[in-house]
């Protein structure tokens, strides 16, 4: 069981990983390749892929349009992460941190760039003024959450979805050490939810729409494919929360936008108009 | 090389494990005994422990103090995360994830309760009307960065702090995966600070706040003595702005409250007063 390894005094990257790895990750950031982005017609242009973080905007901005919010229109790009898209000049210019989704606002002068899918949901629901109290204990509540998404999710991503679903090797410690982590998450927020129908209490925020994509797609099977490792049954409040959010509009049709896999009728690769989606959602069995 | 492991098809916690992880670590979460939280005279109750995370509040209430905001003045209550204090019932009732640090704020009738390090900073940065502009493209820019801290610290402490530092064996692929990403945000951080003094501009921020006892700490040898292994010299700028802010009264008084190891000039377990951080102070060599 005891691998001989002992780590050097200064950590290279080793050639032999060079060739695996080289394509996307790599020890160093900035721009690889010189290519401007694509802008289109709307105030928002955004910048992303239909991995969970990505979601959470595409989400937000679609609950936002729900509700009539017609400044909230946008335009979303895709972005390959495995051809190297986030590493443009363009793109590192708006995230210089290389990673979806990211955001600009092109309705202001100084063309406001955005970056972490908790800063854009913070900066969309602060323009906007829905999904997030403005003053009180409701405010704090939200933030306390979405902070709480944002700082726990890289553990159920980086942690517990690599080391079960990707990577080269089923190493025991690290699947342990995740999996409790996972199941510890998912413990707090069945609890959460047995106190109160959203996360942060009676209302649905941007708290809501930060964890469903992660730990919603989780329970419901969409996510690395773990719903009976984790024994998700055993988090009923979670799961009723999770298939509830799943009907609303906002979240039917965020959740397709910058996809470009699975089933024909939720592959919405890049979205300019609210017809973009309709025309894919009419092929829906 | 290759480890003989599958995964079963639903996760439990190993017995031989149980007694390693048994006193903090579960896959649930909740209360496991009775016992009220102290409560001091102050308007602001912290429950914490000087880990970076904590020190990003208590940092952030010393400048506060250091500018004259009266207001801001709080009593720091240790939470000796290895004695399982932060599975109290008082501190779940503050925060339910069980992790420091933990803020209530008893000024407000409703004694708001505010988790998660980011989400505190966030509070009382809007209560108090520092370090975060209040409109405009400073104030995406302090939140980019703000979040980016809270998304990417957890690959920095849960990632390469535990297999580098903390693991029982050496094991080479999480240290290897987790290496290069800690290299890649010291670099992100190394060019952004080549831009501008601070991590957000031209002025501090709760983005400097948040990051430096993470990163700071890192490239100035404080934390997982990883500095060589990691090669800190090669991110000039990011050395030059940890040095400057670690001379600041506010960063110097801050680090060390709720500190209960290292030199005596830098241990305040618990902190009631100006005075508590001045005695010990006073001890420095």
């Amino acid at each position: 069981m005891t691998q001989a390894y002992t780590p050097p005094k200064v950590w290279k990257m080793e050639e032999e990983n060079g060739g695996k790895w080289a394509s996307i990750n790599r020890p160093d950031s900035g721009a690889r390749y010189e290519r401007a982005l694509p802008v289109g017609k709307h105030p928002l242009q955004l910048y992303s892929l239909a991995t969970p973080n990505g979601q959470k905007i595409t989400i937000l901005l679609e609950e936002l349009l729900a509700l009539g919010v017609k400044e909230a229109e946008y335009d979303a790009h895709l972005i390959n992460i495995g051809e190297s898209d986030q590493f443009s000049s363009g793109f590192v210019s708006v995230n210089p941190n290389s990673k979806i989704p990211a955001l600009q606002d092109i309705s202001d002068p100084k063309a406001i760039s955005v970056f972490e899918s908790g800063a854009i949901l913070f900066y969309l629901t602060e323009k906007f003024g829905h999904f997030l109290p403005r003053t009180g204990a409701g405010r704090s509540q939200v933030m306390n959450w979405l902070f709480w998404l944002q700082g726990s999710a890289p553990y159920l991503g980086g942690g517990f979805g690599h080391f079960y679903a990707y990577a080269p090797e089923k190493f025991q410690y690290p699947i342990d050490r995740f999996s409790m982590e996972a199941k510890r998450q998912l413990d707090v927020l069945d609890k959460q939810l047995s106190l109160s129908e959203y996360i942060a209490g009676d209302e649905i925020s941007i708290a809501d729409i930060a964890i469903w994509p992660w730990y919603g797609n989780l329970v419901l099977g969409g996510l690395y494919d773990a719903a009976e490792f984790l024994d998700v049954q055993s988090y009923p409040h979670l799961l009723n929360w999770a298939k509830k959010l799943a009907k609303r509009e906002g979240f039917e049709r965020g959740r397709i936008v910058n996809r470009s896999w699975g089933e024909l009728w939720e592959q919405v690769p890049n979205r300019h108009s609210a017809e973009d989606i309709d025309n894919v959602l009419a092929l829906k069995p």
